[in-house]
């Protein structure tokens, strides 16, 4: 047994199916309890199917949820067997309540002929036959358990599960990188039986999955593999197979050989940074061969990975259901301790929401990026900076912030680590996607364009040599008051959050995605790179308000912090220091808040040229005019 | 006959095929003067001949350049027939040189053995037979010419003539809105026979060609249809159709209405603002099918059009040749009077170029909203704004500030037009896709995009003025300096100048172009929106160099005028009055004249979270780093 965990195994089907038979020998073999789950109705119940009358819902409630307790009592301990017919979706969740990650579902299931006949047979039962063919139309098949038919022997079933439950691995991990090394032992950590694949390429990536196996101890009972059929056969069905490989092409190369050995109701999950556009597609590409597809977007780096990433899976809700137990075991934990992960939506919905969040990651290093100069023109070392930085954890709390105070301070013998890293920035996508799908929707994610702008201006270095030579370059000295930054960078980092989840509401309006914009920012507030002290607080102001610039308290506070952010801006700009990021945080802000824009001389010049048409202030919106503009004497 | 100028026909084929009968036949019927090619040879090539060796292209050269003067001699006069073997495109282009709005090909045609047995027959002609073979393997055939088989009895070959050339028209337009109905005026009034075409929908757009045909005298001989069948027939071979229509699933549709009745050397040209992925993939799609297709970019607006646009041509090289009579007359002229129409260069490059054109014109109707904005916040009317950008027309002219006056100046009763205007910008997606393309092409378009935003902003009308008042707005008044202003102004326009050329250069490396900035500035000097004195300039300066902002008189003007920018977004951003794309000028150029920015802190940060590693100042570039950053004391 190979199991790391204790497990609750209902055997569930309709009466006559032999589960209390199965659940006995199972009982027997695996020493641990089996309960009857007939012997915990009421009396009530009890005399309603003896009179030859179905239960109805509310009859049932209460006797799952007994059972349920009773699972939950034993999950405590070494586990248990419990025979139940669980014939709905809906009793099944009562069953599985709290403890979906020690519940494994055996599903008995035989042709009616066989099963009545086994009915008709049986003795001192109370059943009476004829309820069988309201028990076979109340069934809904489950999705997510090992079934086996009854034409076997009782002996061949115990087999059969044995190996299947007991033998093979619940969940895979396909793809070794670092993030996919990361999330296996999370997962192993907790408890999990897990396979692990990386594919075999001569010379080099050979024995990938046994060498990593045997460094760590926590994957002691995992299974490693570098052939796809033997990975995917070790699973247990219906399989769950995490793809940790890098987005584009290769995502398509292993879900193309992963096909031939899956079956229906096998979930792949991509946790890669994927495009939105291609996880919709797969989905549906998949979804007719009846293979469920999460694209789930991990944040956290290789620490978060480890310890607990946020997780967010996007795809079909009742296929999220089947994994949700993996999932959410190995995401960190926000401060009430519920995970870091939740259903985001359908199709591509998770990785957009992953994209938005490196798009505000994007900003939010631009940020820092700039405070970061403006110190440093003031004449301070890393260290002072770094001091600075520190004396504003209180204030503006974040990881990003945090890891740019260790940044600061890191030395290599005599002389500060940042000073020797070459300015050219990279980017892997993400930032340059949120951009594009900002233009898309119509949205002024001004920010996020900006730091990614910035990116690229860092990235021509050679250039920016040559021009600061032409242009007679001179360092600047600003003296900055760190007091006037810190208020700078809170607003601007307001405003950067509100733009952002701004483009997640647009594109959940525009996509149909239902977002539910408070959980994403709870998910946010653990495990991931942008988890700060701001969006602890935007919890429950997303609540009521989609557009944070809208609520009281975020009202107050960019009033009161607006006057330091310009300032800042207009000195940056005299002094001759880039503050893009900043800039645009001011100048969106000023433009937002103005009832008048000067758009209205934009409408005349469009229409002047190219009889675009205008509307009018003192017309009624949706009247169209066109005026001759020529003006011959000028 | 309905040509409405000189024609020069040139009868053309292999010896023997009988162009001087043809050519002596359509004198007669034509009453014009027919001329035998043969008659024009030196001595040294006639007795070169008569030895029975071919000619050497030298020999030829001056023999087809004294036949082009002919040609040009008989354009001012009422045309001519010329009988000339013509078998090379290098040939043809020299008889053509500066006529080819004039010129058309009769191309006689037939089977060798045909044509050797009317050699052999033939008396006093020096050709000998032996050099016919030379003659077909030296044979490139036209691909815009009428070609006939001399199968056929000199009489049909006239009738065919008759009907190709002077019954069918030699140029289509299909679609009548707006730009499809300036552009077949302007074509019309060149003196080409053009027919129209615009589809019949029922109640909605009936006899649409007819009706439009019959209000302008210039349309007097262009044929109107609204059937496509009838439309093509009407139609010269090789066809040269310009679709209007709009961009997107609409041409589509069209070129496959199209495609039944088309032949090879066909050439479709989309005038519409079409993605440029589009033309690449119709090019593609088409090419298959032996038709050409040329996606042209068209600027200048309704009068544009109609007096002469500013026309970006990209794809086939050859198949640009076909049309490029029809648009280089169409287009305005510069001011040496060449058309404002070149060749951009293969597949989409044109729809391209003239995406960027829109991303510059965006960013220039910006800053003039911007400007105009802050004049009006430091109290001045539309009058003394206008009087105030008219003071500035012979420092920065330029077509759009040219119109703003225009507009600013228009009254309607005792009110000014621009203060009854609802400032909500629209846009048609070029700016959007712009904004993309710098995305995806890596390049800080960084004035686009915020032209882009800022148009955004201001359509959220509704919401701004609920933020005006949640956020108390006052009215901001800020005495700006109109002097400063305009220097603000003139550097703004060179960044976003410099960085639309950017976007080009990057573009055209990207997708192996060749594109040449410096013909494509000169194109931009007439006809189309963003025309102005600076583009004149910038003609020599992009010939040395791409990056503009490395030209010695560029980085001169642009040092004299930094500080007034930084003024300029300094006291708005203190004011409150929004300048996204002033500052977004100001903020690029510091960014891009330092040689240290401080992306090092973001590539630590990137390396610290996600382990990306970073490149060192102390070491080789093309090294990678990894550091464990984590300070635990922290």
């Amino acid at each position: 047994m190979n199991t790391n965990r204790p497990l609750i195994i209902y055997v569930m089907g309709v009466s006559g199916v032999g589960k209390t038979t199965i659940a006995s020998l199972l009982s027997k073999q695996l020493s641990i309890p089996y309960f009857d789950g007939d012997d915990y109705h009421s009396d009530h119940n009890i005399k309603k199917m003896a009179a030859g009358h179905p239960l109805n819902d509310e009859d049932r409630y209460h006797w799952l949820k007994n059972l349920n307790n009773l699972a939950k009592e034993y999950v405590t301990k070494n586990g248990c067997i419990i025979a139940c017919s669980a014939l709905k979706e809906k009793y099944r969740d009562i069953l599985s309540d709290k403890i979906e990650k020690n519940v494994k579902w055996l599903f008995l299931n035989g042709d009616f002929e066989l099963i009545r006949k086994r009915l008709q047979a049986r003795k001192g039962h109370y059943m009476p036959v004829d309820l069988l063919k309201s028990q076979f139309s109340t069934l809904e098949p489950p999705v997510n358990a090992l079934e086996v038919n009854i034409k076997n022997t009782p002996e061949e079933i115990l087999k059969i599960v044995n190996r299947e439950i007991f033998h093979k691995s619940e969940f895979g991990v396909a793809g070794l990188g670092v993030m996919g090394k990361s999330l296996s032992r999370n997962l192993a950590s907790k408890g999990f039986d897990i396979s692990i694949y990386n594919r075999y390429l001569k010379g080099v990536e050979e024995n990938v999955a046994v060498n990593f196996k045997n460094k760590y101890p926590e994957l002691q009972s995992a299974k490693p593999y570098q052939t796809i059929h033997d990975f995917v056969e070790s699973l247990q069905q219906p399989r769950k197979i995490l793809l940790m490989v890098n987005a584009g092409k290769a995502v398509d190369i292993v879900i193309n050989e992963l096909i031939p050995y899956l079956s229906e109701n096998d979930t792949i999950i991509d946790g890669g940074n994927s495009h939105y556009h291609d996880t919709s597609r797969r989905i549906e590409a998949l979804e007719k061969k009846k293979i469920n597809y999460i694209g789930a977007g991990i944040s956290g780096g290789e620490e978060g990975a480890l310890y607990g990433p946020s997780i967010m899976p996007g795809g079909d809700a009742q296929a999220y259901k089947i994994i949700s137990p993996f999932l959410e075991s190995m995401a960190a934990k926000d401060k009430n301790g519920k995970p870091c992960c939740t259903y985001i939506g359908k199709n591509g919905s998770g990785h957009f929401t992953k994209m938005i969040h490196n798009g505000i990651e994007y900003a939010e290093m631009q940020l820092l990026a700039e405070a970061y100069h403006l110190l440093k023109s003031s004449g301070k070392n890393p260290d002072e900076i770094a001091g600075v930085f520190k004396s504003w954890k209180n204030d503006v709390p974040g990881y990003l912030l945090e890891i740019t105070i260790d940044i600061l301070y890191k030395k290599e013998n005599d002389f500060w680590l940042i000073d020797k890293i070459l300015d050219k920035a990279g980017n892997k996508g993400t930032g340059n996607w949120a951009t594009i799908a900002s233009a898309q929707l119509g949205v002024p994610g001004t920010m996020i364009a900006s730091a990614l702008f910035a990116r690229y201006v860092s990235s021509f270095k050679e250039t920016r040599l040559k021009m600061s030579e032409l242009y007679s370059y001179k360092y600047s000295h600003l003296d900055i008051d760190t007091g006037e930054l810190l208020k700078a960078y809170k607003l601007a980092r307001i405003i950067n959050h509100a733009q952002g989840f701004i483009l997640l509401s647009e594109a959940s309006e525009n996509y149909e995605w239902n977002l539910n914009l408070s959980e994403i920012a709870r998910i946010w507030t653990n495990g991931c790179i942008i988890r700060s002290g701001l969006m602890e607080e935007l919890i429950s102001i997303l609540k009521t308000h989609e557009n944070l610039m809208i609520h009281e308290k975020m009202i107050a506070e960019i009033k009161k912090l607006k006057k330091s952010l310009s300032l800042v801006v207009s000195e940056s700009v005299i002094a001759g220091i880039p503050v893009p990021c900043l800039s645009e945080a001011v100048n969106f802000l000023n433009a937002y808040t103005q009832p008048n824009s000067s758009a209205n001389l934009i409408q005349a010049q469009r229409d002047y040229f190219g009889a675009h048409t205008y509307q009018r202030t003192d017309k009624p919106e949706g009247e169209f005019y066109h005026t001759i503009w020529k003006n011959l004497s000028q």
